[in-house]
């Protein structure tokens, strides 16, 4: 009998669950009204019952192999408990992976959302066919999830991929974390706002100072204006391809992978900051110059750096895949004893 | 019979040879009169014969399970050739490893220098019972190594580990590689001469400007007039901790390893830069902070950002090392055959 997952996108704002086969089709999509905003129980009590119910709607077809979820935040692998995670306030120090797998009978994976993210690209989006690659996804903050030899790369404490807080200036914009000059304040959604406002009071397009007078209004919105053709909105992703260029060569130099893709919702905005993004990192890595597309020596071993290709389907697809490897590896370690 | 290794540094001016055991001892170490810049006909002939009359010394009572060779540059792996080496002209396209394999009849490996002195901490220093560990190594150049449970990670082409040309200021000092502001400007010996120099220049110490002077003057003596309290001095060392300190916070954050080690010949000015390093890298990344020496939450997986220990001997007991872990490995192959 074939086997398929259960995928859980636990956002900061809802729930979404899917079904995914073992070959990496997505089977079911269920986006729950379960407003993240009730708290916990509440939350993990609708989640188990939606999971349940997408469940049996596949169980006579295929094996469940196992549910991942994942969060956004810091997640302690051993004990399956949120040790920190802004959007989830109150979550800290819940079980909440021994939760889900006393009510449901079922094997449980937490994971870092933005790395299942990298994992759903690796296997089914962008990252098809590559040994490894390295995400970086820009939203409302910028995550990032790195998949080494097809898993992913946690580090000692879980904590690795946390690319968003690299400082690309070092005497730059505050952070959130603490920091000055992390690239998360030059190229997530919010960073994008905070510079079309600062460019509306400075030097900023009269269209730009219109815009950001409009409490309401959002990073695509720069975006459109950009793709009218605005100079300084172009400029703010300008800014924003830059960034990411300089965070993209450091990591191109440091570990060489095959592929870097570039995903969450600023994605969306490709084609106003890849070129200034490509022409830094051409600039500031040599690794890349020497393994770059088009590259005769490098005919074969490519550094890709491009979109992501799933949208919002990359984390669900990648928390069931993160379900589907840790029971091949079980089945592996019974099959060895 | 127990085994041993030839580890081998090659580096820009001489050439050093040593006998290491399977356990990590050095038997015999070796200091050849070969001056590189003869050429590479030369220096393969001499390394060749000193290598058998290194290995003959050992042969009765071990079993010689291969040779390494560390080389500064960008080495191909799949080929054994040398793709480019600034300190190795006209070495470019030279099949090395065939040729000393031709010469000696035994298997032989090159390998990155930089990449030999992480194996070679990882293995016998500071690294000593890690999973995972990253070197910075602080020379003419920045180099650096990066190890993953227990292999050196290559990348796609085995360019990975090439931290002395990540970025820490976009705008920054322009770079042989044709990048501004590699670190490899603000952490190396010729960077700290460069620094000296311009703070002379400016608003430096009397001490300083006559130290700039001199022609011949190094980074080890500016170093020696920090400790000898001179403040010029002493906020060059605060710089070279920063600039370190950016990039350090950066590879934490990315991998989270539980070992940062720094070595190469700064790092004996450790006592004058680590204390702004560290500061750095507490500011810049909360994984660090998470996990650092000290934290009660992280009691037992903790980050080290620590000296190296073996000196110049790393690079030459890594690429033994790494002759070592080539011969495991094929054992292993044919066992499961």
């Amino acid at each position: 009998m074939p086997a398929f997952a259960i995928g859980v996108d636990l956002g900061g704002t809802n729930l979404r669950i899917a079904a995914v086969g073992e070959q990496g089709r997505v089977l079911e999509k269920v986006t729950t009204g379960t407003a993240v905003a009730r708290g916990r129980d509440a939350v993990i009590a609708e989640m188990c019952v939606a999971i349940q119910e997408v469940a049996a709607r596949h169980n006579a077809a295929a094996a469940l192999a196992g549910i991942g979820v994942g969060i956004p935040g810091i997640i302690d692998l051993e004990s399956g408990m949120l040790r920190e995670s802004p959007n989830l306030p109150g979550w800290h120090d819940y079980p909440v992976r021994d939760e889900i797998e006393r009510r449901l009978g079922s094997r449980v994976l937490l994971e870092n959302d933005a790395n299942c993210a990298a994992q759903g690209e690796f296997w089914m989006g962008a990252g098809r066919g590559s040994q490894d690659l390295c995400m970086i996804t820009l939203g409302t903050g910028v995550g990032g999830g790195i998949v080494l030899q097809g898993r992913i790369w946690h580090g000692m404490t879980g904590m690795a991929g946390e690319l968003g807080h690299i400082t690309v200036v070092p005497d730059g914009a505050p952070c959130g974390c603490g920091n000055r000059g992390c690239v998360e304040q030059y190229a997530s959604a919010t960073a994008i706002q905070r510079m079309a406002r600062e460019r509306a009071l400075a030097d900023g397009s009269p269209e730009l100072a219109r815009l950001a007078n409009d409490r309401a209004f959002s990073a695509q919105d720069v975006f459109a204006l950009a793709q009218q053709g605005d100079r300084s909105a172009q400029e703010i992703f300008h800014q924003v391809g830059l960034m990411l260029g300089v965070v993209v060569a450091g990591l191109v130099n440091a570990l060489n992978l095959s592929m870097y893709v570039i995903g969450g919702g600023v994605s969306g905005a490709w084609d106003a900051f890849a070129p200034s993004m490509f022409e830094e990192v051409r600039k500031r890595s040599f690794v890349y110059v020497a393994t770059a597309p088009g590259t005769e020596a490098a005919s074969r071993r490519r550094t890709h750096i491009t979109r992501a290709q799933l949208g919002s389907d990359a984390g669900l697809i990648g928390a069931a895949r993160v379900a589907l490897l840790a029971e091949e590896h079980q089945i592996h370690q019974t099959a060895r004893r």
